[in-house]
Formats: C-alpha cells, sequence, structure tokens
C-alpha cells in the first residue's frame, strides 16, 4: 500500500475504532468482502476481519495468503494475516483463537453478510462471546467518500464515457444487443476497467422497457428505443451510467419521453447540495413524471450510493429518511417503462458539494441516432 | 419453457417435494438464487421462492416481473409470480400471506443462503411458523445432473476449448496478462459464452504460484511458467479449465513440475467411476505429489463439482466423506505452487460414468510454447 493511502485507510480504521467504543464494543467482525477492502485494501476473497483498538486481523486460506498479505500489511495498519487450514479449523475455532488472545467479551458482527448457517457454528465456538450486531456501521462510513475514492469512481466513470464513444458507431442496424453488449464491455476493459461494475443492461424496443434487461440476439430495428445501462471498475470502485437512443428519428411519443425523464432528472438536479433531504430530492423528480402522461409508467426509486458496490447507501426513494451530504456519490436516474412498447431512462453519477454538485458521468445526451 | 425442459423441472420439483415430504416439512423457502434457476428456470435476481406440494411461488419486484413471467410460468409447473412493492411490504411480510393463505405450519428455509439479518425479521413477520433450516436439500439433488445439465456444461466447456485455441498465437513475449485475459474472455463470449464462467486467472512467472492469480499488467518474458484458469457459461452452466505453459523451452525444474502434476491427475483419472470414494481419488492423486520433491508445495484438495455454480458439492478433499456417483460432474485439478518461483496446474470437468469417466473439456496438453 502506497504512503497517501495509508492515511484514508488509518481514517477509516480510527472511525471504525471510535464507532465501536461509543457502542462499548471491543471488537468487530467483519464479513462483507466491500467492507474488507474498504478497511483492509484487501480485494480477494474468502476472507473474514477481526478489528480490536489495537489489532487487525483477517482470516482467509493458503489460496489467498500471498494476495492478502501483500495487499492489506503496511506499516501503518500492521495486519495479522491468519492462514486457515479449512479441513483442520472451524471459521469459528480461528475466531475463539483470536478472541480468547484479545481477552475480549463484546464483539459486533455484520447481520447483513453472514448467512444463518455460518453463524451458527461461529456462535457455537464462541459460546463465551456476546455478540450484537452493527448493521450497516461500515456501510454508514462509506457513504461519505474521500477525495482518493471519489477520484476512482471518476476514472471509472471516463472509462465508461470513453467507451460509449467508441461503440455509438457500431450501434447500426442489424447489429444484436449482445454482441453491441459485448464490444461495449471489450472497449471499457481495453480501457482499464477491472471487469464490469455489473452485466451490461441492453435492450432494443420493448425489451428497453425491462429495467434489467439481459443483451440477447435481438437485433436493432429503426425506430427502437435502445437503453443502455454499464460501468466501468477502477481499483474496486464503480461508476454507472444510462443512456438512451432511437434508431433513427423519433416519434413523438418517443421524443415526449425521453424530454419528460430528461426534465425529471433536472428537477432533481436543482435541488442537490450538501444537506437536502432525499425524500424531497426524489419528489420533485417524481412530480414531473406524475404531472407527464407517462404517470403510470414511472420506475419507483431515483438512485442510489455508489463506490466499492454498485448499489449502497443512500437509497433515493419515496421512504428515505436520509439527507445528502457533501462528499456522497449518488445516481440519478428517472426512467419512463411502458410493458410491450418500450422504456427510456437517463442515469448520472454525481458528487454532491456545499451548494450544488458535480458531475462524474460527462457522455452526451443525443437521442436520436443517424443510421 | 419449452416442452422436454418442462419434464426435467417437473422431475426435480417432484424430488424437492418427496424430500420435504420425508422431512414432514409443508413448504420450503428458497433463498439461493442459484437454486431458483435450478428449480424455477429463473436467472434473474432479488426474487424468493416458496414450494408447497401443490403451489409454487416466486416473490420479486417490478424490476424482474416480466423476467419471472417469461422463463417460471408454464403450463406442466405453473407458477405464481408475486410483484412486491418493497417500499410497502417487508419480504417476511409477502412471506406472511402466502404461508397464511397456505395453512402450512412446519416450513423449511435455506439457512445458508439467507443473511441473519434478513432472516430476523422474516422469523419476526411469521411468528407462527415453525422454521427448520433445509440444510444442502437443493445441493444435494444438484450434484446429479441430467442430460440436458451435462449438454450445457460440455457446450461451455466447448467454447472454452476453442477460445484458448483461438488465444495460443498471441500468447507472445511481451503480452501482458490483462491484455491475455481479456482476449480470451472477449473469444469465450464471441462464441456464445452468457458472461464467464468467473473473473479469468492468468498468472505470469512467480505470479503463477497465486492459486487465484488476478491478471495484471505483468508483461510475459522468456521461461517464465504460465497458469491460465478459466472458463464459459452455457444457459447458466459453467465450465472450468486450467492449462499451464512455459514460454520458450522448459527447464527441467519446470518439465519436472509439469510431469509430476500430470501424474497425479491420471492417478486420479484412473479411479473414477460410480461409487468410488472421493477421498481414495484424492489419497491416490496425493500420493504422487507426496512421493515427487514438491511434497510441501502441493496444494491441498483435489476438485469440487461444476453446474450452476462453479465450486459445488461434492469437494473432492482429503476430508470428504462421499462417493462419486455417476451423473456428477467433477473437476480434478492437482497443483504444485512454489511461491516466488512459479505454479503449475492442470484441470478438466468430468462426466462420471457406470465403470470410467467422460471428459468435458477437451483442449490439448502441451507445455512448451514455441515463441
Amino acid at each position: 500500500m502506497n504512503t497517501p493511502l495509508q492515511a484514508q485507510f488509518a481514517q477509516r480504521l480510527q472511525n471504525l475504532r471510535q464507532q465501536m467504543a461509543n457502542a462499548r464494543q471491543d471488537a468487530a467482525l467483519i464479513f462483507s468482502l466491500d467492507n474488507l477492502r474498504y478497511l483492509y485494501n484487501y480485494s480477494g476473497e474468502a476472507a473474514y476481519g477481526l478489528v480490536t483498538q489495537t489489532n487487525l486481523y483477517l482470516i482467509t486460506d493458503y489460496r489467498f495468503l500471498e494476495q492478502a498479505e501483500d495487499e492489506c500489511v503496511s506499516d501503518r495498519i500492521p495486519t495479522k494475516v491468519i492462514c486457515r487450514d479449512r479441513d483442520k479449523q472451524s471459521l469459528g475455532q480461528a475466531i475463539a483463537v483470536i478472541l480468547q488472545s484479545e481477552k475480549v467479551e463484546h464483539v459486533w458482527f455484520e447481520a447483513e453478510h453472514i448467512s444463518v448457517g455460518v453463524w451458527d457454528t461461529i456462535a457455537k465456538d464462541n459460546p463465551q462471546a456476546i455478540f450484537t450486531p452493527s448493521t450497516g456501521a461500515l456501510e454508514h462510513q462509506r457513504k461519505s467518500k474521500d477525495a482518493w475514492e471519489v477520484a476512482q469512481i471518476k476514472a471509472a466513470a471516463h472509462i465508461a464515457d470513453q467507451a460509449l464513444a467508441a461503440l455509438l458507431p457500431q450501434i447500426q442496424i442489424g447489429a444484436s444487443e449482445a454482441e453491441l453488449a459485448l464490444e461495449l464491455d471489450y472497449q471499457m476493459q481495453k480501457r482499464g476497467s477491472q471487469g464490469l461494475s455489473f452485466v451490461t443492461i441492453l435492450g432494443f424496443g420493448a425489451r428497453s422497457a425491462l429495467p434489467h434487461c439481459i443483451p440477447s440476439q435481438k437485433r436493432l430495428q429503426i425506430g427502437d428505443l435502445i437503453v443502455l445501462d454499464f460501468g466501468a471498475v477502477v481499483n474496486g470502485y464503480r461508476s454507472d451510467m444510462t443512456r438512451s437512443f432511437v434508431a433513427g428519428p423519433a416519434s413523438s411519443q418517443q421524443q415526449a419521453m425521453f424530454d419528460t425523464v430528461n426534465a425529471a432528472q433536472q428537477a432533481a438536479f436543482a435541488l442537490l447540495r450538501d444537506g437536502v433531504a432525499a425524500q424531497e430530492v426524489n419528489a420533485a423528480s417524481a412530480a414531473v413524471l406524475q404531472a407527464s402522461k407517462f404517470a403510470e409508467f414511472a420506475g419507483p426509486g431515483l438512485g442510489h450510493g455508489l463506490g466499492i458496490k454498485l448499489h449502497e447507501q443512500p437509497f433515493i426513494s419515496p421512504v428515505c429518511r436520509e439527507n445528502l451530504l457533501r462528499n456522497y456519490v449518488v445516481t440519478i436516474e428517472p426512467g419512463i417503462y411502458i410493458p410491450q412498447y418500450g422504456g427510456v431512462r437517463v442515469e448520472d453519477d454525481v458528487l454532491i458539494t456545499e451548494n450544488s454538485f458535480e458531475f462524474l458521468t460527462h457522455a452526451p445526451k443525443h437521442f436520436e441516432l443517424s443510421l
């Protein structure tokens, strides 16, 4: 780990330890791989974290030992990497060894990130510990992005912008959803995306109304609506962008859908700033959709936090009780989905700032493709 | 769903209902997406299954409603698809509505596939139900593949074979791990792989000793060991194959590693047949590695079941208590991993038959690349 990064990771760890102290917890078990990346810089699999006020442990096995030692261990945040022989020691036993050597009693655990089956065995192997769910402790921290995290999401969004620009000339009548999605995925990875942010969504015609359309062999026809939702990954951080097009001149209905969705997005943008209620932003956007002739086809929910995970807190919806704060990165993605006809969605990634917001995605929003 | 497939799915459902009856369970909650694919033919996300002796339910939300109705519902296996408004009804409440209308009491649930956090809310919303973990019920069924399943894995393995053949001429001095992995991934998807079976593992030189090496910018040098572990996906079924190479003429040490690994694989192959103990197969292969000068660098475990999931039952290891039965599909993948030096692994997918086995992977195993 390089030195500037060590400072960021030390801060994250300090914040967690403060939360633990406030909750009178001596240790915290970390089961989410996303949280292990956030807290340990670990990007492998099959690992479990244990944090005390003075030590930091990572339990893994031979398959990920070298990677763990390479990624986690640093001068500033010395991580004790434990290599467990899975044939001889259960996860609960490995945890028990640490808890007993640390003489800790009150232990947080990530109840959202461990199965009932595995947890039952861990609890059985640790009858002396008093376990309490740490629900959302790290997810809460992760909502606010530091400068390095924003830079990674920005870099991912830039790759996605560039890949879309490279794809556009290939969107031609007769091309299939699957062909174009594969080409887009290839262009993102050529530009440095580490895999994909998620399985690219690409639908033509009536299939564009499926909010999670998996690319098929369907071929593009003149007049089809096209919805394209995709993202890149840089150092584990994701981008997420949707653009909608029409193959050729838009019908008045299609143009009205596009204009309505854009107006709904603008209504949300106009309110973004440090401290705004997520519900208020959602309501402003929803009001535009509800006032249109497409009211019954509006998608619920407006957006979500974005970072190590594609969908993370906060979730901008009618039931969200949170405010958006500066340094949050969220998507704003209103959509209209008319079954058996087609859909339009536009989605950007934005960084909330003190008085407004900053775009992280920059691809142009032109609707009609000249084919 | 087409008609021949409906018969296979009807059989799977009947087998589960038989297991439920044997365990005196009135209903079963299915939380694993892999099991939903196996049982319902559903390939989306955010869905939960509920099976009774007479009905089949799938709870999802607006994002996956069309997909669920398209994939699941058939004449032979009528599925009731429930579209839940997540802002207004918890998952536990949606489950309660069904359990109460079905008047069932004893309910199996997949404790391995639901988090402690979500399960606590489901249990709270269903105080009248008596829940019991169904641990491994469907995973047990899934070990034995029907003819259609074998055909899908075979098709995926064929795609991987062909993609590797297309990649080989591009493995040249100076190419990076990431470039070659991207090219291989592209070649598989061009040939119809639906995404990737898993993130392709590709390591040069010392990095080939990492059992799960993520492709980096490292460039190939003459004399480097190369380990390449990858797979394709067809109709949700995965292949998984490893080939090892050396860039140019092999040193005597490298050749000895390769020969030892191949001999270890052959020792396992020689025992494969309906009913053989997995432990016995593992021991035969391990004996070859232990008798070599690489004994201390042998990887533990020999292979795993393969199907909808990359790693599924049975796990062929020293602690496995199972027999391999006809119609199981497993990997056989001995390896030698010398830290800071390099690794060699060879892996094939095989179908266990009455008296022997059948290869599903066919890529040649030549070691030295002429560069």
